[in-house]
């Protein structure tokens, strides 16, 4: 009997903002693997640590953030092998995820090396996309709106193209691109309708208005909401 | 002291799927509002029927489906005068809401006529979309993908010109609208990348390849996923 591969949506910071089935999981699954930084910091780990009750065997996966993707995907080779042994001696193995595990989470690369092999269970989570609106009170989309989630780090004119296109859009990853992000929204004419918010859920969570982010300030765990009704919700 | 309304994300129908932090308020709140049907039933109670340990007042709000939307206005406009009467006499209240409020949710009906007269949490859940993804094993999004999500109901040349310019899509409340839509994603050449799926996380889900659904078989709580890069996820 092999064992299961989990892979487990824990929502976007609030460690309460964990389901339920995702939890019962975590307790009782003897091997928890976690992305971390090189340095050893895991935002992921941190988020559950509230909830571990008993030790486990931990595996963290430091993945290189190198602009050539060939580190990352050697790493990540490295990491399904260590699962693997685990998963072939009859271990369960835990896998943590920030948000959901499919909604831009790094968890799909240990899938595509693992679920042909083993089973593999995915529980989802909470995403940043909503928790954002929430935590925002600004719904995301309603009726038959058109919703259009969009990595920030895409070219000017290829945001532009969508902004023009959508009625509701959040703009993901905003860190080193704030600035000409905002400058787009600006010259698109949407500010008034645009909110920005980082670290939603977690306790250094920040609002601001789009204006008053300072240059260069932005984390990468930051996101811009934009709807083109604006805040008139009857 | 006047009450908190909670609009309280429960998730997308798999009662273990709420939040730890939704499931603590809905046991500690005294006052339980849900979205009914006109007969009586609610989805949204079913789903945290499991969680109910103590009776609680409880108010059904029963939405008329009609196209014209002032019987709709009306009914919202009843629920949250009888929603403010508890909050006016120092008593929370929770409104149920399946998957995410502010996700497609009626919920900011509610949140548009409450949130100025009366404190309001809003609590986000698992949405509809990332637990159709992780249901079928289909990562929704990666790096720098576009996603957009599409309610069905809108006109084919909007959700072909959507189609052609995104990474990935979600098309929701596929319902009676299923046979157009999959004739539109045939003849744009996706069908090998779409999925179908309903009633995601609940007892009776249901997953099949495009071509087997039944025509008028598909019900409100159905989604199509595309991403044009297939399943290859390394």
């Amino acid at each position: 009997m092999t064992g299961t591969l989990y892979g487990l949506g824990i929502g976007p910071g609030d460690p309460d903002l964990i389901t339920v089935k995702a939890l019962k999981i975590l307790q009782a699954t003897p091997v928890l693997a976690y992305p971390a930084l090189e340095d050893g910091d895991s935002l992921a780990r941190a988020i559950v640590a509230p909830h571990l009750v008993a030790p486990k065997t931990e595996i963290a996966i430091r993945i290189p953030m190198t602009v050539d993707r060939a580190p990352a995907q050697k790493a990540y080779d490295i990491a399904a092998r260590e699962i693997g042994h685990h998963l072939t001696s009859g271990q369960n193995v835990v896998v943590l995820c920030e948000g959901d595990p499919f909604f831009y989470g790094s968890f799909m690369y240990l899938f595509g090396r693992i679920a042909e092999k083993f089973p593999v269970e995915v529980i989802p989570g909470v995403s940043s996309l909503t928790a954002c609106a929430t935590a925002l009170q600004s719904p995301l989309s309603a009726r038959n709106d058109v919703l259009t989630v969009l990595p920030a780090p895409l070219p000017s004119d290829a945001l532009a193209a969508q902004l023009n296109a959508t009625d509701s859009a959040a703009i993901m990853k905003v860190g080193r691109h704030f600035e000409r992000v905002r400058d787009l929204i600006v010259e698109l004419g949407l500010e008034e309708n645009a909110r920005y918010i980082e670290r939603a859920t977690m306790d250094n969570q920040k609002i601001l208005p789009l204006r008053e982010v300072a240059a260069n300030a932005a984390p990468y765990f930051s996101m811009i909401l934009i709807h083109k009704r604006g805040q008139a919700w009857k």
